[in-house]
């Protein structure tokens, strides 16, 4: 038995678009871990509990024992329509946000667990696996006051004060940018991502210029949409000048409504590089700095954080 | 031959999503007239003359003679990736806009010619069709100055100064709600489109709460649209009325966009006749008066303007 794996409990982060494992021993160190494309989204109820099994096979034939092994998650495995309706922790919070509820399994071994999200009475807003990364976050500094940005298809601005989160504003901007440029009149002008090569100055010039125009009249931005569109026909539009306008002009409408809030208060942002690169030449357009925060440990940390609170003897 | 079709000439009005006909006489008292589905997005070049000779077949069998026929087209046709690209006339213009150009064809009597639509350069704008459509409206007071509205997949607001069109602006406001309502993370919680039993109070009292909160804050729109879904998660926010507030909030927009360049300024509505009423309630949210003039015969009205000026002998 000297070769099994000394698993004690399997921390997961279930998306609508993706489902990560981190196979973790008594310590919390990290064995293993695994991405894989199972998302929610593309999953019915019946379905959660069998891919579980397939991706965690390996792991739980290399473990010892018979004992049960923990599982805990976070994110939209919890949500109306996924795994089991977990009710959302409410504001204003801290972490830990809420006791984990149990999902009853078929396996004998696996304690499956689901952390809720939180939700906002004021104006309604809902976040689900955000929360978590935000408490790997405040497990660094635990009175954390200002501003947390975590761009992404649902972008979310989040506001603490010592480390409570008070309240939080989520902007549809990359469901947006998505629908726009692939099934909207523009999408025959808007170029494809761009692969390896990067972005030259003059999708540098059509960001700022998207980003400004939003900026300082959002209330155009269905007009300018349509705009774009006619300057493809009247000045042929470069398509990869487009898509860099586009990204701009719907990033500009969420500085238009939180710029003054977030100005003079430190600001993190935590995403992926690309986008937070993004974020942070756009919000330099109007005067604000921002932090860009390593975000790779930040979910498994929450998860820990929440385990080590409700689960663990 | 006393029973033969005294077909002089055919006005078309042909469209993204659909083909209108007219068979008028030599004094354009309409004959006949079919409306079919085969709008341009629909078809390849090389589809357009097939489809008009099919469309036509019945009129042409039942007129007399060998004499060419003119066919007189508006709309889309014209457009990059149409039947034939016509240049764009140039601001500020008034009817006739610009001389129509002909299209070869290869059925000998045919005589097909189509007619440019009109471009704005500042901001980049155009449009296709409405110009014949406010043609035809200005054939009844050539001298109107004011705003038209034409709502619709793109809603177009035109400003007129004795019967000259100055500007104008578009916006995607119908493309976003269908994107929105059936593509989107609200498409599952948007109902379909309300029957014939009309609208209830709850869903006016939505559509105006949507209209308000746009008007009063349209840089919020992207997170406006998320806190409709977390309503639906928290609050069992009704199909019915999500729908009126998303197609306010939309509608809104353009308000906010427009509404002081209207203001005290008259504004005639030209569109399809609940279309119509939807903005006129907005509009008088925000204390603006509108009044909705009959479009039944208004683009058949701007062809034959057009055709009297540039085609007849």
């Amino acid at each position: 038995y000297r070769d099994a794996l000394p698993l004690a409990w399997i921390a997961a982060d279930w998306g609508s678009s993706h489902l990560r494992l981190w196979a973790l021993d008594a310590e919390d160190r990290p064995l293993a871990q695994q991405s894989l494309p199972q998302g929610m989204a593309r999953l019915t109820p019946d379905e959660f509990e069998p891919t579980l099994l397939t991706a965690l096979a390996p792991w739980l034939a290399a473990a010892a024992g018979s004992a049960p092994l923990p599982l805990l998650i976070c994110g939209m495995a919890g949500a109306r329509g996924g795994w089991m309706e977990v009710p959302y922790a409410l504001l204003p919070a801290q972490p830990p946000f809420g006791a984990p509820q149990r999902v009853p399994t078929r396996h004998p071994r696996l304690q499956v667990s689901i952390l809720p999200g939180l939700a906002q009475q004021q104006p309604y807003d809902v976040m689900r696996g955000e929360e978590t990364q935000i408490a790997g976050f405040l497990a660094a500094q635990p009175e954390y006051s200002g501003w947390l940005l975590l761009p992404g298809t649902h972008s979310k601005w989040v506001a603490l004060e010592a480390g409570r989160i008070t309240r939080f504003r989520t902007f549809i901007s990359g469901e947006l940018f998505a629908l726009l440029s692939e099934q909207s009149l523009l999408r025959q002008l808007v170029a494809p991502p761009a692969g390896s090569t990067g972005e030259g100055t003059a999708q540098t010039v059509a960001f700022d210029a998207g980003v400004m125009q939003s900026y300082q009249s959002p209330a155009q931005i269905s007009a300018a949409l349509f705009s774009l569109r006619a300057e493809a026909l009247l000045a042929d539009l470069n398509a990869e000048a487009a898509r860099a306008r586009l990204s701009g002009l719907i990033l500009g409408l969420e500085l238009a409504s939180m710029a003054a809030e977030c100005r003079n208060q430190p600001l993190a942002l935590l995403g992926a590089e690309g986008l937070v690169a993004r974020y942070q030449a756009a919000l330099a357009l109007v005067e604000i700095e921002a932090e860009a925060y390593p975000v790779a440990k930040l979910t498994r940390q929450g998860l820990i954080l929440a385990y080590r609170h409700y689960l663990a003897r």
